[in-house]
């Protein structure tokens, strides 16, 4: 495989009401900014583009990545638009990874933005919605954070899981992004805060949810003959490993057998779960496999360095810690609670402050996350938070990150090491 | 590069009120026909999908592809949706070809639908005026052929076209489809027939026009590994050219000037033009100079055996055999009046019927032109078409498939060939 490199990376703040600014504009904003930190590059020398939006619902404009792409000065260029609910920014990542990888294009770039307040939350919410079965789901009232509060009752009931530990994932990554200038809730929280907040769908709070957002990423990638011929980044971070899984749209239609086995796990490890399909993702599972068969990784607790994963709910950080194998499944709370997932544990999750607290404009929101993790592994965080180096994970040499649709719908994983 | 072949395909007949059929059971029925034709391929063996459709707004059903992709039995395996207006299809198709070149998958299913009379015709009509400008065009009534109208008008009055020659594609395509058991509007037709149709858009009238449609279609992709490990088709065809451009959403922004060159042209064949960024896609230039770059073609009109293009209005038909290079800018109107795109003239364009009489499910329709082109290169036309042979394009060695998005707002081209 033609090894492809990452080497720039900007993004708005993520805020709400951003409704004075242009999609395009928002676009052009962390374009600029990426651009900025590779001044070799010029914009004769791109090849194309990939974008990611989500619903044409929140824009009410039918190809809006088209007119981005006019925007950024970049027709008559190739391009295309990628969606896949919240896994959206990612799956365009690993789509700019395959333009690369396939000898298509030497350099490319992947946008991605949202404009969720262009309507009202209400509105929002239904178009959300949407995004779950209309036929049998949707009719009856179902919600995402209906969903996400089965799984994770299912998750409590099974394992023990408390709502304190979930609530210690909203109190890590608020906290987190206290240091994080981009993000859109920066909050210093306890755990008696967030279950003092409104309850959504028992046991969800809103401090255990994330918010509609809008804003906008952009990353570079290039091949390694583009990166040396024109000296484009002495920092460049190398896409090591890709995965992506799938599954049903509805919870009832999911598997009831058969856990997906990570490299290091054994079926022996599994053999005592009765609903293994409930109350975790199989796609994630699979994103996962896939993304640590390619980058050769046996061992994701030692060998990963930070983490930057889907949180849109807390739960499902819990729920994700154990599908990327950072521990068994059933000990996703003990793993917060026994901090192995802060700053200072032994592999930071979500050192941005996750979707918690940056917010998810959703096209925008995986290629954010591979943004927070080419500075973390440039070791740039400083240079890029106004001078804030509290998030830099030291020597961080190799990060994953994770992006996670619907109810676990689509779900990607990618590996993403230093290049240097 | 790493070598992809096309090896099966398959489609729905496309038609009008597929109401009763769910677009998962459209998808099956097509990737089953596929499934069919490469007896040697089972499910377990295909690595992952990309999915294609149009817009959330005529499915009210968000992430649809997934559910696909669950009905196929393809999950937990990768898949992610592609969309880029009217040129989803052929989006979709070469990123499909960019997964198995870029060594991520070995067998790689493309699927595309749409459910358009899930609205009626007016609500259809609105939404897909949604794709144009919404803050400058669509708010003062802009629509599409409308703009398709204005095109055409420049390009009578620069180079003398006339609403005769546009109706002799509309009398070719409707007549190649009676032999066509996959299309919705077969048509024994006159130039008299189309212009006395009911007018729509000065000088388009609704015979000039490409009408919504339910359908669906799917093509299965693979390394040269697999097609020889698995003995996977005897008859497998290369794609030996990939190409898109991308323009500005809105006429009014086209550039005025610079013509993209295609390999066999000179700056000096179009000195004289004033306007050509006004009756010609600059994006369906690019795409066609980059696939025949790729596929080293240098002489279209004599290297093509066939193409099957984008011709949503007779108008734009004759505009793309210039974009394509099969005559110079302004002969297209001359093209189809000496019949070189018949049948059996120089080279038969959209011998299947194109979107005219095939109908137009918009996700669908990029791939229902690969899929006619392989069967055309594999010779297996009458198989497909009910024994009757027609329209099998005798010893068919090299194809074209041209999808287009909006007034020209992304194009791609793709170049086809037997590879047996």
């Amino acid at each position: 495989m033609r090894p492809v490199y990452f080497i720039a990376g900007g993004m708005t703040k993520f805020a709400k009401a951003n409704q004075h600014k242009d999609f395009r504009a928002m676009v052009k904003e962390a374009f600029d900014y990426a651009m900025a930190d590779v001044p070799n590059l010029t914009l004769d020398m791109i090849d194309g583009s990939v974008a990611s939006y989500f619903s044409d619902h929140f824009t009410r404009q039918l190809k809006a990545a088209s007119m981005v792409q006019d925007y950024l000065g970049l027709c008559p260029k190739p391009s295309r638009r990628h969606e896949g609910g919240g896994a959206t920014g990612g799956l365009c990542f690993q789509t700019a990874w395959e333009s690369v990888a396939s000898g298509r294009m030497d350099i490319c770039v992947a946008f991605g933005f949202e404009t969720m307040s262009r309507v009202n939350t209400w509105k929002g919410n239904e178009f959300i919605a949407l995004a779950s079965d209309t036929n049998f789901d949707y009719p009856v009232g179902g919600f995402y954070t209906g969903y996400y509060a089965m799984m994770v009752r299912r998750h409590m009931h099974e394992f023990g899981t408390t709502v304190e530990q979930m609530a210690m994932v909203s109190v890590k990554n608020h906290g987190n992004a206290l240091h994080n200038p981009w993000a859109q809730f920066p909050m210093k929280l306890t755990v008696e805060d967030v279950r003092n907040s409104e309850m959504v769908a028992d046991p969800l709070t809103r401090l255990d949810i994330c918010v509609m957002s809008d804003g906008a990423a952009v990353c570079i990638l290039c091949s390694e003959d583009a990166l040396e011929k024109y000296d484009l980044c002495d920092r460049p971070v190398k896409v090591t490993g890709i995965g992506c899984g799938t599954d049903t749209m509805r919870l009832a239609d999911r598997p009831r057998h058969g856990v997906i086995l990570l490299p290091h796990e054994s079926p022996d490890d599994y053999r005592h779960l009765e609903y293994p399909g409930v109350h975790s993702f199989r796609a994630g599972r699979m994103a996962a496999k896939q993304a640590y068969e390619m980058a050769g990784i046996t061992n994701p607790l030692e060998e990963l360095d930070f983490v930057e994963l889907h949180d849109a709910y807390t739960s499902s950080e819990i729920q994700t810690y154990e599908d990327l194998g950072l521990c068994k499944y059933g000990e996703g709370g003990r793993f917060i609670e026994e901090g192995h997932s802060t700053l200072t544990g032994k592999v930071p999750v979500n050192p941005s402050g996750g979707l918690l607290a940056c917010g998810h404009p959703v096209g925008a929101t995986g290629l954010m996350q591979a943004v927070m993790a080419l500075w973390q592994l440039q070791g740039t965080i400083g240079k890029h938070c106004g001078g804030d180096a509290t998030l830099q994970i030291p020597d961080a040499r190799r990060g994953l990150i994770h992006s996670h649709a619907g109810t676990g719908t689509y779900v990607t994983c990618t590996i993403l090491e230093r290049g240097f």
